[in-house]
């Protein structure tokens, strides 16, 4: 089976596999930017898309890949030279610390070993230490796509409020916005910065931030230079349903149906169903006798599941045979992990039927790559699904 | 989980779940059908469709559905009050009677237990008994839908040479086409009747008539009064590139797809595919400690499988149980076999990972259901995929 | 410009211009049609059809062309030998001829020049001198296609009441319904048929069949065969939502979306737009010194406008260059009208730019094939859109 | 007729009226965009690109607006305080340079009337002054969109190389690219900019850098801070198929289908298209006795044609009219030009008789709006297009 056959299973952590609506929804006709259909389009839209980060406060949208919406948090918030304090949780924390050195800051990395979350006492013991509050803001990526890890963001606020520290939160939930537990307002977060591609069930192609009072008053007076990215040209063309340059109206469209299908299952319904599939995946995993390589327990992510290959196997292989065998992908081991982890999406559109397939999946591939792996794993997944998992 | 979430797997056998690239292609916007662009699309797609029927002779292709396929061979090749053999192998061949009959002719029907294919010995002995050639059809159910037996046509063709029996072979192959060998030409088969909605992957809306030259010549003189579906008009404007009356032009959009699909993976491979998935169902049902409907080894579809609900349950709450629980539909028990059954759609746009979605979903349901089964069936089934079914 | 460039310009009279909501509707996985979504659909469907029709009795849905639907209102209503009075309106009544004696019906022909529509004082002069009630139904085109003209039914039901005729009253709302006001319960019809493809802006694919009570009342006794068209069989399935033999799924989505666009316009709304924009075209045609083939004024068709081309001129040459040049299709003349007229459609999704830009090109078509033309049309057309005809 | 009726008519200057093929090909679902068939997109996407801005060189395309495209060209090729030569062409022209102070350049603005191109005498005089080379870089918008102007920038090279000067020279393509003839490496551009929505005849959502051997040697000392636009980190992930940060597939899937279009039609017929309808376009503005806002024969845009409206009428009252009655969407004056003119965008997928319809539109509206104009408009426009302008 060389070639692709029925549909195929996008198991990668985002994209995730878009709901027909919503490609169905992307693919009418684009409308003027600057008509009347268009502008009552946003106004809906910068509504109807809040309850997801969790905010009363306004979420700008931008034109951009996630990458994008974190330049666009650094550079509305900070000076050139300002410090930032960030948490080696992964491979994207890594990018992001890049990116910030790029831009001019300065960058205090708590090292990790790519299996934990942020550390919340790590955080206080530098921001405790970091008397002169020259850490202007505190960066923590929520879920950690490259390991499957969870941050305890509201454990990182309480660190800066017991430390009394001024310093802003900002938070990635490229891969945790919704699909995960997440409360920008409650949290105290000051920027959420997020995408299209993951939780929202969007074709790639839109970036967020969602942006707290505090942070919009910090924005007027940070230095570093901006332009397509500044908060208040297009705050300000937002009021009237408008942008400061050109919107991806089309996925605006697609935005606004796969807002209206997470509304319609329920956001608490959605994030039930990501904990459940995580938790009958790491079931599955374990009966299979392997590692999952998020070693907290308060700390798996709900959204993927980052799988250890046991030494002596190359996990892209493994992720290749199981791509032609079987018309599925999944995530690669990135930066430091490459070939020894592979990564499960079990986030977004999904259901218990197509986990039960991409678990088949994985088991099948597996065995077929002569990974020594006990065969109940699917059979513990099923077990947790139909909630007999204790039984 | 009351409401749809994520994609619905559309289990039934038939329609199947149509391939996006078949749906994109159907909502390319219509075209006059008297122009120039619509007599090539039509005279690419009357070669491009032969190869799945088996056959270099012409096909007719229908604005219908499958129903309406089965009346056109009929109209077409008979005339009122003439002598037809079918056989009792299901709900379909039983509805097939009554159509027969509701329009002026005289069925002759062989009685079945609806777990058997067509009884080639019977065949034999009625042909053999009908010195007088007052059998002017033999009327057989290739793969029947409502019990998922498949008919041997080969064999059927061997009785009516061995009887040197004039009477014409009308084969419906509605639910095989596209998904089990089928040979029209080879196999001596007068009318084959089939549909756009079973492994032709695209929704409902075709019928088709493959028809044999013996076949067109009967028409000339069957004294059954037809218009609509006359095939002589059609097939005059066909060599032009067009039809008689306005065809379903987006669904031959999807079909020109369809086809390619088929082609791209190759009719072997399909056949084979389905061949695969069949045998795994049924070893998960033997798994679950369940019986398959199919009694006759040499007759288990491919296409789709029907399995017996123990006594004291209902299948069609199990059905309902699915569908509320898992967003999957299975097919009803139709006809006498309403409640005892539910048949497990494989056939179509489908690969092996949804296959154990699938599996997967039936044996959890089964569960929640109370039905008594051994879990065993889903890693039964993988064990099938994998090769290793002997091991 | 030798190759389509921009959008295509279907003018034909049907198929039409489809809305690319309906083409998107159009585009959404085929369901379970015999699960509880599907019948929410249908239920749905068979009462919002209903206004267009202008009626509040049943509404049979064919997967088939509108030929289809005109057979099915015979073979559901008429008894082998049965005579029915028909007219010579063009093209397509003369094909129902030809259908109603395929059928084994004796059809007493009105002859007709094609120019006009039925005649109603021909229909009570024929009725009236059927003493015995030998006429049991009288078929009547109330838009024939072929030439542009719009027969006056409420008169050939005056026709009929003033003498007292039991026949049946059998509508070709074809290319009316959904652009032309029609009322089958105001006016007696027995049996309105229609198709998707017209005024519905639907692809082609459907059939309807509108039927009163004493048509369903004649149908239990009427003798023609029949068993795929059978109203008794669908009506009963219909009850719960589902339909006799597998439906076009696909295309009752576009139904549904179809029906919301005419509902969201208005059907007065609908039918005065026809009427002003065949007015306008009219008014084109006179200024370019050409002549409109309808010649009753009180006949104009509001979907169409045939063209009658001077002589020495080939209207299908003009036709081709008008394809060729400007990517827009005209319909041929048919039958006896080949070559010597061409059809403009200006019904279905359409607006006042789009018959501006249609006539533009037929003008700018008239003048490059060398047709001696006044170069006036289109101003005088924009003149009767801005309603400054008169001025 | 207070609501939409009928296909939209999007005649703005873009976005543009989005072919459906382009619209169904970006429904096609997402896939991974790290794997095998992602990568071979990407490879064949990064050479189709090239001919359309007339290079050999590399394109760099990022999930932007045209805006984000202004940006990546100066934060790659510029250090703080380095000074710019721009043009007062209009309200693009000036937006950039806004863009340009706030990225912390120093911008030399030569003044201009919005009724004329960029002035290479001006270029020459400014650029032979600035002899110890402060200026680092020439800006120019080639269309402005706010005026219907097109600068010569062949000439303005000229100037450049007269001068000796070693300045990189930045274009902006956004409203010509893929409509107006452009010769990237022919006119010894640096950075060409443009975007997705308008000749490319996408939706809005993609932004394009193509650049120079030389451009790509100056970024290596650029001194502006970036992260998100950096040329370096996208065209070493691009070699192997992939992108920095994630893509916005769908759109992708559009452009290749896009290109894909303008390949079949041929450029040389796209810009020929073009020129033909601007000047037939121009012809009705005159019939009807309005002005061209573009006052210099060698510089009317071929993308859209700005129409000054006389005293005492607001140009967005019309509009506001015309979208009301007639469903067409026309822009708006920008900046200081609001409410004075309105812009006619006959570019990207459009045809004879859309542009008909559209300038039909535009002279009913001006009608019904009380602006007193010759009726002759269109006829004149028809004249241009059937080739008998000078007749």
């Amino acid at each position: 089976m060389a070639q692709p056959i029925g549909r195929h299973f996008l198991q990668i952590p985002g994209p995730t596999n878009v709901p027909e609506q919503v490609l169905r929804a992307m693919s009418a006709p684009t409308i003027d930017h600057r008509g009347p259909e268009f502008a009552s389009l946003t106004l809906d839209l910068l509504e109807a898309v809040k309850p997801v980060f969790g905010t009363t406060g306004p979420v700008v949208i931008y034109p951009s890949s996630g990458t994008g919406a974190w330049e666009a948090a650094l550079v509305n918030t900070l000076s050139p030279g300002d410090r930032v304090l960030a948490f080696e949780t992964g491979h994207f924390a890594t990018l992001w610390r890049e990116m910030a050195e790029n831009l001019g800051l300065e960058v205090e990395f708590v090292p990790g070993d790519w299996r934990h979350g942020a550390d919340p006492e790590a955080a206080a013991d530098r921001l405790a230490a970091d008397r002169e509050h020259r850490i202007k803001a505190v960066c923590v990526v929520h879920n950690e796509t490259s390991t499957g890890v969870t941050s305890r963001i509201a454990e990182i606020r309480r660190a800066l409020d017991d430390a009394g520290h001024p310093a802003l939160l900002l938070v990635d939930t490229i891969s945790s916005l919704g699909s995960i537990d997440y409360r920008h307002d409650e949290w105290g977060v000051d920027v959420t910065i997020s995408c299209s591609q993951k939780g929202l069930m969007l074709p790639p192609g839109l970036g967020f931030n969602a942006v707290s009072e505090k942070a919009l008053r910090v924005s007027e007076t940070a230095g570093l230079r901006r332009s397509y990215w500044d908060w208040k040209a297009i705050l300000e063309a937002n009021r009237r349903g408008f942008f400061h340059s050109t919107p991806a109206t089309n996925l605006l469209y697609g935005l606004r149906e796969a807002l209206r299908l997470l509304d319609e299952e329920g956001l608490s319904n959605v994030y039930a169903r990501h904990l459940r599939h995580a938790e009958a995946t790491r079931a599955a995993v374990r009966a299979w006798g392997l590692e999952v390589l998020c070693l907290d327990e308060r700390e798996h992510s709900a959204a993927l599941t980052a799988v250890v290959v046991p030494d002596g196997h190359d996990a892209d292989k493994i992720r290749e045979l199981i791509l032609d065998s079987f018309n599925m992908s999944l995530g690669a081991g990135l930066g430091k992990l490459k070939g020894t982890v592979f990564r499960i999406g079990h986030l977004g559109h999904f259901n218990d039927v197509a986990l039960a397939g991409t678990l088949s999946g994985v088991q099948m591939g597996l065995e077929l790559a002569g990974v020594p792996i006990d065969q109940g794993g699917v059979a513990a997944a099923l077990r947790v699904l139909t909630g007999k998992a204790g039984a």
